[in-house]
């Protein structure tokens, strides 16, 4: 099969063998928003061809792709949810030429009845082999961070995290841009943060405390935004975990990324273990082997 | 004796009488950054002319104006400091027409010795008579909120929030801004916003719930920065609060963010009396009572 992990800017396909491995992939900036007219049909052809001429047919896409602005919208289906009950909600996109379907995203609350949706890191969860078998905690790390739960087979909860944002805003439009210098994003520098956000006093002082610190002479200009990043994981990594705070996390990202949040959860008292977005493959997969094809 | 409390962008000037009674007031924009070249003396001569002419000539100066970009340095006082403290630090300007003299800022670490400093809320806490009689806690909202401890009639400790600037960067460049309008700014949807400060899943979280809420039309659009507000002063109030949620706090400031506060902080279980700028005119007249002035 044919699966696409197809997002706002990103666009990434895997042609999936019957033993599930990996036999090719394809990477490119062809997100949703970059896409002219609508015109996803043709793309989507110029893009995996060869892949048709050579027999497959079947093609599962998710993410944004499913959204009002993507495609064809596929409305959320509401937690729990597993591959079964995915592939029941599969989003039929009629062609010639192949059988396109796209996976729905996911909706449901947090624990104070908030709402919540995702599309896309449902798919990647159901990729990675030890939170299907076993349950657990995923991380998806990014501009708006998931926090995963999955049980027996089905997520049954997450959360969001607007951590890369916040990041950004205040880099970008505070003080504590002005005194900012590019440098590298790991390293000591993070490692104080994520110590910081430990300590009394709150995210909105600690934040603070970055312009406090560099004023002192206490922090340098290239080692204040891996501080500041440290400061805002460390906050999102502790209110995370703190229902379990001991817990193995499944980390799941781009190989820089979950480096970082790694490091968090271990300083946070978790355990965990990274993945990288080829898990996408593998639930696209896993949901196109419980789809009706015909 | 006349006090100014002249700080970035605003300048507020007192005529205060042997009484300790304000007799006459001005304020206006000239704060430091609108007085062009550096002339600080024209300036302050012209706006406090009158009152040098009616005989007074002994003038106190708080607030940014003793900073670098100020008009002449004042070095930061460390903490603990009270009025005998602070008018032994007293920097001196020389005029023939006035006596004029600048209170220095404060400077101390958090309880994890994170660097602090201020300048010109000092002034305005020790104008806070109950504060000076018993002790307790200030807070002064604003851009960077602090929060001050006092004893014994010196200030020992004191730690500052980006509440209202982190507010600024979210709601100007992240995608939070995109679905608000303003709207009143106090209200219910600032109460649930203090409310929701207590949910499980941290400040980063709830930000993201702003949005969430929306999308779910469980919040309208002119009612989303009053709820975005009353999160992040709930995160704050909470925070500083930690150690004793059950406290008196005399709270300094204007008027409409005073009453915010007020709201969050007997929300979150503490008690809140409410005081205005002019605490800074009392402040003034008692450090000019202790200085030196010959």
């Amino acid at each position: 099969m044919i699966g696409v992990d197809w997002g706002t800017t990103s666009f990434r396909a895997f042609r999936v063998g019957r033993d599930g491995d990996i036999r090719d992939r394809r990477a490119g900036p062809k997100g949703i928003l970059n896409v002219p007219d609508g015109r996803f049909g043709d793309t989507l052809r110029e893009e995996i061809g060869p892949w048709l001429a050579a027999g497959e047919d079947r093609v599962l896409l998710s993410g944004m792709i499913g959204s009002r602005q993507g495609w064809k919208e596929a409305p959320y289906l509401p937690c729990p949810a597993g591959p079964a009950e995915l592939a029941g909600a599969l989003v039929d996109i009629g062609f010639d030429w192949a059988r396109v379907k796209i996976v729905p995203g996911l909706s449901g609350t947090d624990e104070s009845g908030v709402a919540e949706v995702m599309r896309g890191e449902e798919t990647q969860v159901l990729g990675v082999p030890p939170l299907l078998r076993e349950g657990g905690i995923a991380c998806l790390p990014g501009t708006h961070s998931k926090w995963v739960q999955v049980e027996r087979g089905r997520i049954t909860g997450f959360t969001t995290h607007m951590t890369g944002e916040a990041f950004g805003a205040l880099r970008g439009y505070t003080i504590l841009g002005r005194m900012m210098r590019d440098g590298p994003s790991g390293g000591a520098p993070f490692d104080a943060g994520v110590a910081r956000s430990a300590d009394p006093g709150g995210l909105l002082h600690h934040l603070f405390g970055v312009r406090a610190q560099a004023l002192a002479g206490r922090l340098m200009e290239s080692d204040a935004p891996a501080y500041l990043s440290g400061i805002l994981i460390g906050h999102e990594v502790r209110a995370a975990l703190a229902p379990a705070a001991s817990a193995i996390v499944q980390v799941i990202g781009a190989p820089e990324l979950t480096a970082l949040y790694a490091k968090a959860i271990t300083a946070c008292g978790g355990y965990a273990e990274r993945h990288d977005g080829e898990a996408a493959a593998r639930g696209l997969a896993l949901i196109a082997e419980h789809a009706q094809w015909n």
